[in-house]
């Protein structure tokens, strides 16, 4: 379960209402109309839940528990979102199947995560929609390589996920490589719940069934308008997005860190667009965690330019009863009025401290608390925060789903290798 | 060495060129008088420096060769600077010694980085520039209490890292702890260079004489007006500050993570004040990392709103010889063209098509490259940063040492306790 709270006023008119009500039927032609895919990954990926599953107990390799690693050789949309639940969840898993992430050409990068890697005890993923991405493609040929992985003698030791009729595609069919595919209509930022995060972390023992239940969750109620704060946030983000230009996500724990990235993404690549007029419009995502960004950016939050929304993660029970020992040390007594207490305690309390300091500046805030860290409840984040960035789209007449502006540097990278 | 790019034009009138000659008498005076103490570390952190190595050499643990872990209990400040050096340099080490840095009152997150550390094999460094910082402290008692440390027995397993005569200072004076001291005119965000980065990063073998080297290299040649590129972009951001409100910073190898969010705070919590006339003003840091970013935030800076500048930073040579094998695969033939070449001239080809690519929109950027990761390139990196971020307080007339607006939620945390 996740509480939805927002602290800043908005007054709507009925044009407001109008207007709010338009972006909903349009987010609702986007899911009925299959125009989008990601609003029913939760249903259309039960699939390859059920087919990664029966993989994991036929293959031979898995099945005799000979694979430690699960390496993911992938960027971008190809891992933020796997790396987001992996993190949140790694401390929960009983399993001892790492996943291993080469996603970047960094040389000192690629040589450190590889070097203790065998042959024998991984699997290696590698996952492309576009299937031909430069970056993911030449770390596959260097792992292929490495390790002399042959493409047909050991297509038991590799998975390719990628879109049907992808060139990585057309190679895993040739080749006998066990694919997965990405529906066509799910780009790679809204992707995670499809096979580009349900394979790889269902090969690591996550319960990818819950997750799939959390966004079942949220997206039917968003549908049948029980979550109706979404749009008004989306709108109040909208309305202001000349004075307020930033959204900040203050993630109160340090396992969020990988999910602000995921949230970076979608949201910077997502709404960074040329709009209906031609005008470039776009809102700034940061992603910081708490307690520690109180010491670095939260100075700039209170005394800097007014150009931020921050948004509150917050976990209320870590589930980790560990406690601030009651010891009274000379010269410390003014730290005593937290002896006693749990961590999640201190930490939740710095949060709180930090929402009603930014209240009284007048900064527009708002916070999302999840009773627990569970599986549930990051597919009900996941989903939460790509509804809202499809609104937020929607408000400001652009194409959510495209990006153009990457595409800019291809050519010019191929120019410099001639 | 570093060379220093910038591609922005500006047009300097005699009005303006008064205006940064006056910031550098400024920064002149508040190094002169000893009124801001950073700019002399290089001098001054000699003595800590060989302090250090004769305490190395005698402390009894470390001289067995028993400690593996030095165990930083710290935030902000106190643990960011270091955590970039040491991970940037990381490869480089030949040290067995770790540094495990326990910074959030993140219940998993402690009770994770404590799970394989043991009393015997470890070396615990209390740093906290106030000597009462909550978190800090809080965490500190919870270490005493697991490892059943006695601040009194085991006085040679701890080290305080603190002011002079702060409330750390004097426990460390009681019970017989090894302290070492920041100057009082050295913030906590500009003391990476001072005891608090020094003494960790020697005890975990790391050649900090280089590191000092490197930033007396730098501030010199500041000093003696050989590095006015940096008053010029510091004027160019301070000029153009309502409408590039954002600088980010897009550092192309993985292993810069940590210090893009050193400079993240460096540059918050210095910039995001209220100035001489009561107006709230600051610039935004946001902190990238290349090429993964690509995929990510690029998209947003090439199409969305026209509020930011990019910097970017470039390892010339990886000095990691790893090709991206010739080899040619079916359907992939389209990936050929880096084939036989070094990852890290794919990495900063990836890195120029960017930038053209920005140039080409009219983004103004610059670019800093390093000809290899070192020790040296790291300290005048460093400098580089604190005087840029010293500069630009300067011309924005604000206090860019203080940090009023973090004082807010302490009271009411306080409260929310009884």
């Amino acid at each position: 379960m996740i509480h939805f709270k927002q602290n800043f006023k908005q007054q709507l008119t009925a044009d407001d209402t109008k207007k709010i009500d338009e972006v909903f039927l349009n987010l609702k032609e986007e899911k009925d109309s299959d125009k989008i895919g990601y609003y029913k990954l939760y249903e259309t990926s039960k699939k390859i839940l059920k087919e990664t599953k029966e993989y994991k107990k036929n293959n031979k390799y898995l099945k005799n528990k000979k694979i430690h690693n699960i390496v993911i050789i992938g960027i971008g949309g190809s891992t933020l979102g796997t790396k987001a639940v992996y993190e949140l969840l790694k401390l929960k898993q009983k399993s001892s199947i790492n996943i291993i992430f080469l996603e970047n050409v960094d040389p000192l990068d690629i040589s450190s995560k590889t070097k203790d890697i065998k042959k024998t005890n991984s699997l290696f993923v590698v996952i492309s929609k576009s299937g031909s991405t430069i970056e993911t493609i030449s770390i596959f040929k260097y792992i292929l390589e490495k390790f002399k992985l042959d493409l047909k003698k050991d297509n038991k030791r590799l998975i390719a996920i990628t879109d049907k009729g992808s060139n990585l595609s057309k190679l895993a069919t040739k080749n006998k490589i066990r694919q997965f595919n990405i529906p066509i209509n799910v780009g790679g930022r809204f992707s995670v719940l499809s096979a580009v995060g349900v394979v790889p972390l269902v090969l690591a023992g996550y319960r990818v069934e819950k997750l799939l239940k959390g966004s079942k969750e949220f997206i039917e109620s968003f549908f049948t308008q029980k979550e109706d704060h979404l749009l008004e946030k989306a709108y109040f983000y909208f309305k202001n997005k000349d004075t307020y230009s930033i959204n900040t996500l203050f993630s109160y724990s340090t396992y969020f860190s990988y999910f602000n990235d995921w949230y970076v993404q979608l949201w910077g690549e997502s709404l960074g667009k040329i709009d209906n007029l031609n005008t470039k419009v776009g809102l700034t995502p940061v992603g910081l965690v708490g307690s520690i960004d109180q010491h670095s950016f939260l100075q700039l939050i209170i005394q800097g330019i007014e150009n931020k929304t921050v948004s509150f993660i917050q976990i209320k029970d870590f589930e980790k009863n560990i406690k601030i020992p009651k010891m009274n040390i000379d010269f410390l007594e003014k730290t005593d009025f937290v002896n006693g207490y749990n961590f999640d305690k201190l930490l939740n309390e710095e949060c709180n401290a930090t929402v009603e300091s930014l209240i009284d500046e007048n900064i527009a805030t708002d916070v999302m608390v999840l009773d627990k860290l569970s599986e549930n409840n990051i597919g009900i984040l996941i989903s939460y925060y790509e509804i809202l960035t499809s609104a937020i789209g929607a408000f400001l007449s652009i194409n959510t789903y495209d990006q153009p502006g990457v595409e800019f540097g291809k050519k010019k990278l191929v120019s410099k290798f001639n």
